[in-house]
C-alpha cells in the first residue's frame, strides 16, 4: 500500500463460520493490511449475521439480508464498498456476483465460478456490460511457485506442453461421507447448492484452473469416470479424467476426497517437449524443474534466480516458508492492484496482474459439467 | 544353497548383448550363486551366439541354433539344463516358452508372456499337461518392499482395494522416438515382434502386473488411451487407462517412455477402506503406509517390524541399499526354491513361493491387448 | 479475540525498514488481527521514524525521539500501549526492554535477550520488580510443530534426551561478507551493535533456544570453535560447538551463514532414551517421529492424533500449509493471551503460554558468550 | 573380464558367519564373476573353518590354520591366489595382511585397516617393499555417487572445502549395548579386538575416509568428544569430533550407534568456495549440487551428464537402483583392474583405480587414535 493511498472497503458474502474459508479469506486480507470489512450478509440467517457482523466490527446496517440488497445499497453510498467478497456455497456465487456487477462493484469469487456454463457465459456478459473486474478464488495459483511455473512455461523453457498429469488426493470426507444421512447431509451433498458433480467440481476445478492458468491452454475434450465411493449420500468422491487440450496435449486428473491418510496432496506434472515442471502444493515454497539431459533442479521460492513474477508480493526471504494464508494474500494482492488501478484510470488486461479470471472460471464450470456429462453417457468423449 | 544340494544347470535364450537385459539376469544369478550357465541361444544370430557363448564359458556343443533345437538337446543330455531363462524380444517368449515346457523343462521368463491372449492360454494349456513350473521375470515384484506390500494386503491391513493409481514415466526413449528411421527401427518398434501396442505392452504390463501381484485381483475392464507424442516411429509411447478390478476398485494408470527427466519412476499409491500403501521403486527400500488418523509410516526394508515375506531373501540389512539386482535374485531365489522342490518331489502352489506366475501373465496380456482394443474402438471400455 | 474484547494497542522499537524483521513482526499482528499499533521509535533518525510512522498511520506526536521518550509517555497515557514490540539491532534489546519494563510496559522483544549476562540477570530483576511479561521471539518455537514436538517430549515419549544435533546452514551472507568494506559494514559486523560474536549469537541462539524450549534442558558446558571464513569483516560466520545438558545430555551444533546453496536449513534431531524427533523448520509443518523397533512417523500438522498445544492456534487445515508468518502469529497469540489474562488479573507462569521467556533468553545469552569464552580460550570447555 | 582373461583366484580369512561382512564380500565378488575363491582362513576355529570351506566349495587342502599358514602356502603353490580378502575382527587385519605382502600376494581388506598407527605405518614399508597392492573395503565410496562427487571436487566445481558436516546415526547396537554382559560381549567391546575407542574406530573411519577419499585432504587435529550412553560394556557408541584439515577447513563429525529409529544414515555435507555437495547412503543413486545463486541439483546415477568416473562400473540403468553390493562389487572392481594390471606389468598409481588405499587407511587410524587421545586428554585439540 503506498504512502498516500487509502484503505479499499469491501464485503463479504459467506464466510460466517469460523471454519469456512470465508475466515481464511479475512486472515489473508488482513495479513496484506490495505483493506478494510465494512458490510456483509454473513449468512442465510440474518439473525447470525447479524451476530457475526457485529463480532468483524461491521456497522449494523451494513449487514444486509441478501446480496442483492447489499450490492443496491452499497452501490447508491458515497462510501460504499470498493469490491466484494463472495465465499458462499456454489449455488449462490452466480446471483451474488451478477448483482454486484449489474451495480459495478468488482467481484473476488469463490470457485467454482458457478454451476452450469450458461450462468458463466452470462456473467461474461454482465462483465462486459458492468465493466467490473472479476478474481476467481483459486487458491494454489496464489502461491509464488504457481506463478513461477507460469513465468517459466510462457518463456518456453519446457517447450510445448505435450501431457498433463494432476493428482489431488485428499482424505477429510471420508468420514463424513461414511456417516451423513439423509437428513445430516452438508449443502456439499446436494446437487441444487453444490452442482452436479461433488468432487470433480470442488478439486477437479481446482486441477483444471492450474493448468490452464499456467500454461493458457483449454481443455477442449474430457473422458471421464466418477464414482462414489463408500455408504454416503454424497455424488462422486473420486474420479479420473483423461482430457484433451487445445493444443493437442493430453491429461490425465485422479481426484479422491475419501483417500485415506492424504491430507491435500494436491499434485502436478506438467510434461513438455524440452523439460518438466513439478508443483506440489504441500511444498508450495518449491518447484522441481528437469530439462532434457541436465539433472533436476528444485527451484526454492524468494531465490535470486527467480523470475519477477513470483518475487512481486514475496512476504518472507527464501527458506522462511510461505504457505495458504500467503496464496490467498498474493491473489488478493493482484486483484486490488487492478481495482486501484481502475480507480486510478488505468486499464490494464486482467491476465496481467495474474489472478484467475472469469473466463477461466467458465471453461472451468465447463469442464466439471462435461465430466459429469461424460459420465452419465457411459464414459465417452464429451467436447467442451 | 544347503549344504549338499547342487548348483541348478541353466541354459539361456536370449541375452546377447552388454545392454540386454539378460545381463542383468546373470549378474542375479550370479549374485545368488546357486546356478551355473551351461546352454543358450544367445542370439538369431548363431555366429553370434557362439562368440557370446564362449564369452560366457559355456560348452560349444551347447550353444544352438534355436529354441527348439536346444529344449530337444538338452532335455535329452543326463546333465541337460533344470531350468531355461528367456529374455528374447516378445515375439520369441511363446515359441520358446512352449518348446521347452513340453519338453518338461522349467521356464524363467521375461514379461510380457508373449503376444495374445490365445499364445497366453495355449502356455497355460501345456504347462498343465508338462506340469513344469513357469516365473515371469516382472523385476519390480521382486523388491522385498513389494512382498512386505502384498503380506500387509493380504493381512487385510488397508482392507478391501477401493482405487489405486499408477504412475511410470521414464524418458529412455525420447531421443531413440525422435530420430529412429524406418530403416534403424529396433525390434520395439515393430509390432509383428513387440506386439500390438508399444509402451502400454513394456511398461503396462508391469503396471498391471504389480497390482494384481501385490493385491491378487485382476483387471476386468480397460478404457485406454493411447498415444504416440513426438517424431519418431514407435506407436505408443505415453498412455492413459482407466480400470475396473474384479472386486469393483477403479484403477488409473499413467505411463510414459516421452517424460522428460523421469528415469524409472514406477509409483503405486493403493488406497483402501482402511488405509494405503504408496510404493516407489526408485526408492525400492521403503514403503509409506497411511492408517486411518495416524501419521503415516515410513516401512523401511529389513526393519525388526518387517514381514517374514520380505525379509525372506534379504541380503543386506536394513539402511544398507537393496536395488535391482536384488529384486531379479529374489525372484529367482523363489523360483530356483520351486525347481528344487519339484526336483525333491515336494509340491507347493506357485504363488506360494512369490514369484509372478504365468497365470499372472496371462491377464497381462489380456489387459495390454485390451487397451489397445479400446483405442481402437475410439477410447470405450472393453471388457477383459 | 472474543467479542467483547477491544484490541491491544501496541508500540515499536525498529522495524523501520522494509526488509527489517519488524515488518514480519507487523505481518504476524496483523493477521493475528487483534492489535493495533499506536506508537513508536522505528528508527535511530527520528525524520525517517516520523516518515514511517505516517505511512503506518502512527499519531505525529506518538513518533519518539527515543525508547526511554517513549516507554514514559506512554505509561502516561490513560490510552497508553499495552506492550511494546522491539525489533532493532541486537545492543538496544536491554536498554530499550528496561525503559519499558520499569515503566510496567509488557515486552515483546527480538532475540538475542541481549549481549551479555550481565544485562540479562539485570532484565530479570527488573521483570520481578515490574511484574511485567517478557516474550523472546525465537520464531522456530511458534510453529506448531515445535509445540507438538515440546508436548511430545514432555509426556515423556522418547525418554530422556540423550544427545541432540542441531544445523543450521544459511547462505544469505555469503556475498555480503565477502564483499563488505570497513565503510559500508552493518550492524551485525560490529560487536557493540550485535554482540561477542556474530553467527554464534544470530542464528547459535536460535539452536540453543530451541533445544531449551522443546526439552527445558539448559545448556551446563561449552566447548566451541568460532570460524571467520572468507575475505569480509565479520567475525565468526561458521560455527561448531558441542554442549553438555543438564541432564548430562550432550548437543553437537553447528551453523553456518556461508553454506552456499542452503536458504535456511534449521534441523534438529532429539535424541532420546526411546525414540526421537526430527525438526526442519523448511518443512515446518512436518515432525518426524521415530520409536524403538517402530517405522518412522510423518506427523502432519492439524490433525486428528495432533496434540492440544500444536491445535491451539491452527489457522488453516491440514495440507494447507502454514509457514513463518504463522510462526510469529503464534507467539504473538500466546503472549496477547498472556496480556490479556494480566489484565484480567489472571496470573499464570509465562511457560504456560508457550512463548519463549526471558528466563530462556538469559541463558541464550550466557551460551552464546560462554561459545566466544571457550573460543577465545583456545576451544576448551567452558561452564555456564 | 575380457574373453580371454582367466578368472582371479582368491582366499579369505575371515567371513566365517553368515551376518559377518566377509558374506557380503561374497555376494559381491559373485555379482562381478571375475574371481573364485579357492582358500581361506574362515574362522579362528579350524573345525568350523573347514565346515564353512565345504560349504563354499574350498578344497580340503586349501582351508588353512591361520593367515601366515596360508600367506605361505599359496604363495608357494604354481595356481597359488591372485590376493587375498580379510574380514576378521580388527585386531587381526595387521598380522594377516602382512603375512600375505610379506608373500608378495595382494590384499583387499575391511576396514579400519589396524589398531594403531605404528601398525599401519610398518604396513606401510612392507607395501612398499613387496610391491603389492592393498585395496582398504570402505565400502561407501564404492557407490557409483562417491566417485562423482570425488570426480566433482577434483574438477574444482565446488572449489575448495571450506567446511564439511558428517553425520552418521545408527541404532543397531542399541539393544546390544544395553543387554551385553562382561560374558557375553563380542569382539566389538573388547579393546584388544577392536581398537582403542569402538563407535570412533568403526564409524568414525568411514566418516573421516569419505572426505579423505572425496576431497584428497587428511584431518590434521582433531577436538573429540566420545561418550559412552546407556548400560552395556562397550566403549564409546556416541561422538562428536570437531576437525581441522590440511587446506585449512574445518569438519564435524557426529556419529552415534544408539541413535533410535535410525538404520545407517551416513549423510555428508561438503561446502566449498562455490557450492556444496550432498551425499546420503540411504539413498546412494542421487547427490545433491549447490552452486551459488543456482537452484539445487538432484544428481542422478547413471545420466547422460555422469562423469566418467562414476559410469565406469555402471551395472543398471539409471532410475533402476544400484546399493550396497554393488558398492562392494565397485571397490572390487577396480581393486580387480589393478591386480589383472599388475600382472600385465602394468604400472599405474592405486590413486587412480578409485579404491581407497593403504595410505588412506593409515590417516584413518591416526584419526581414531587421536579423537581418544583428545578424550582422554579432558577434550582438547590433538594434532594428528
Ligand atoms: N479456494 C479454496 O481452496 C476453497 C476451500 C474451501 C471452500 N471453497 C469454496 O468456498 C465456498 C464456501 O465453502 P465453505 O467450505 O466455506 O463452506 P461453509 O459451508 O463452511 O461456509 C459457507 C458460509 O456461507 C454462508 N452462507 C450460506 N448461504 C449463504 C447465503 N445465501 N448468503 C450468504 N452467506 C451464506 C454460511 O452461513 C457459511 O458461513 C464454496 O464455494 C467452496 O467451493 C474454496
Ligand atoms: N523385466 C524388466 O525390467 C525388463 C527390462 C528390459 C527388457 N525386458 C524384456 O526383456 C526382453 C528383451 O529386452 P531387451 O531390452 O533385453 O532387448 P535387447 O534387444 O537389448 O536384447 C534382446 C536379446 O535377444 C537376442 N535375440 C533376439 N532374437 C533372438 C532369438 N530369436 N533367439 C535368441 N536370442 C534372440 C538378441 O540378440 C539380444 O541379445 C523383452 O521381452 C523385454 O520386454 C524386461
Ligand atoms: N527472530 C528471527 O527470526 C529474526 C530474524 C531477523 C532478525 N532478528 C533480530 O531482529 C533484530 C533486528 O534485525 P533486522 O534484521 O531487522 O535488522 P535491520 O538492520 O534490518 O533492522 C533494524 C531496524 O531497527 C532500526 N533501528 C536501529 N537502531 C534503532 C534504535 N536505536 N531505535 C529504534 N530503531 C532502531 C533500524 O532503522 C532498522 O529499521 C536483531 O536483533 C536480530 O537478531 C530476528
Ligand atoms: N565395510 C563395512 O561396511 C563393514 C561392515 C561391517 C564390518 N566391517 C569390518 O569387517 C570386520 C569384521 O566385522 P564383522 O561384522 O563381519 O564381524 P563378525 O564377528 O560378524 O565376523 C568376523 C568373522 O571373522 C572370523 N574370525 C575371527 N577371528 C578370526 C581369525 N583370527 N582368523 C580368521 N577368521 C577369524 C569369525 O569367525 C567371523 O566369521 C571388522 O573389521 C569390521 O570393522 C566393515
Amino acid at each position: 500500500m503506498t504512502n498516500d493511498s487509502r484503505r479499499l472497503r469491501f464485503g463479504m458474502v459467506g464466510g460466517g463460520d469460523a471454519t469456512s474459508v470465508g475466515a481464511l479469506h479475512r486472515n489473508a486480507l488482513r495479513l496484506n493490511g490495505d483493506t478494510e470489512l465494512v458490510a456483509g450478509v454473513f449468512s442465510h440467517d440474518l439473525e447470525k449475521s447479524r451476530r457475526i457482523g457485529a463480532e468483524l466490527g461491521v456497522a449494523e446496517d451494513r449487514v444486509y439480508a441478501s446480496a442483492e440488497e447489499m450490492a443496491v445499497a452499497e452501490a447508491a453510498r458515497p462510501d460504499g464498498i470498493d469490491f466484494v467478497d463472495i465465499s458462499t456455497p456454489n449455488a449462490f456465487h452466480y446471483p451474488a456476483s451478477k448483482a454486484f456487477m449489474q451495480q459495478g462493484i468488482h467481484v473476488a469469487c469463490e470457485k467454482p465460478l458457478c454451476l452450469t456454463p450458461e450462468e458463466g457465459e452470462d456473467l461474461e456478459l454482465v462483465a462486459a456490460e458492468s465493466g467490473t473486474l472479476f478474481c476467481l478464488m483459486h487458491t494454489f495459483t496464489g502461491h509464488a511457485m504457481s506463478r513461477e511455473a507460469r513465468a517459466l512455461y510462457e518463456d518456453g523453457v519446457i517447450g510445448q506442453l505435450r501431457t498433463v498429469v494432476v493428482e489431488y488426493p485428499q482424505d477429510w470426507l471420508v468420514d463424513a461421507l461414511e456417516q451423513e444421512t439423509e437428513q445430516d447431509k452438508t449443502w456439499r451433498s446436494i446437487p441444487e447448492l453444490s452442482g452436479r458433480g461433488a468432487a470433480i467440481g470442488d478439486i477437479g476445478s481446482h486441477m483444471e484452473n492450474w493448468v490452464h492458468y499456467v500454461t493458457g491452454l483449454r481443455v477442449t475434450a474430457v473422458l471421464a469416470n466418477l464414482e462414489a465411493i463408500g455408504a454416503g449420500t454424497m455424488l462422486d468422491n473420486n474420479f479420473q479424467v483423461i482430457t484433451k487440450f487445445e493444443n493437442g496435449a493430453s491429461g490425465f486428473f485422479w481426484g479422491s476426497q475419501v483417500a485415506v491418510g492424504y491430507d491435500n496432496a494436491f499434485k502436478v506434472i506438467l510434461l513438455g517437449e524440452k523439460g518438466s515442471i513439478e508443483f506440489w502444493q504441500e511444498n508450495n515454497n518449491y518447484l522441481v524443474l528437469r530439462l532434457r539431459d541436465q539433472p533436476a533442479q528444485i527451484l526454492s521460492r524468494g531465490s535470486s534466480y527467480s523470475r519477477p513474477e513470483s518475487l512481486k508480493y514475496l512476504r518472507t526471504p527464501k527458506g522462511h516458508p510461505e504457505g495458504l494464508t500467503e496464496a490467498f494474500a498474493n491473489i488478493y494482492s493482484a486483484f486490488t492492484d487492478a481495482v486501484r488501478d481502475r480507480q486510478a484510470g488505468v486499464v490494464t488486461p486482467e491476465h496481467d496482474y495474474g489472478y484467475p479470471t472469469l473466463s477461466m472460471g467458465l471453461a472451468g464450470v465447463r469442464f466439471f459439467n462435461a465430466c459429469v456429462d461424460s459420465q452419465e453417457a457411459g464414459n465417452t468423449w464429451v467436447q467442451l
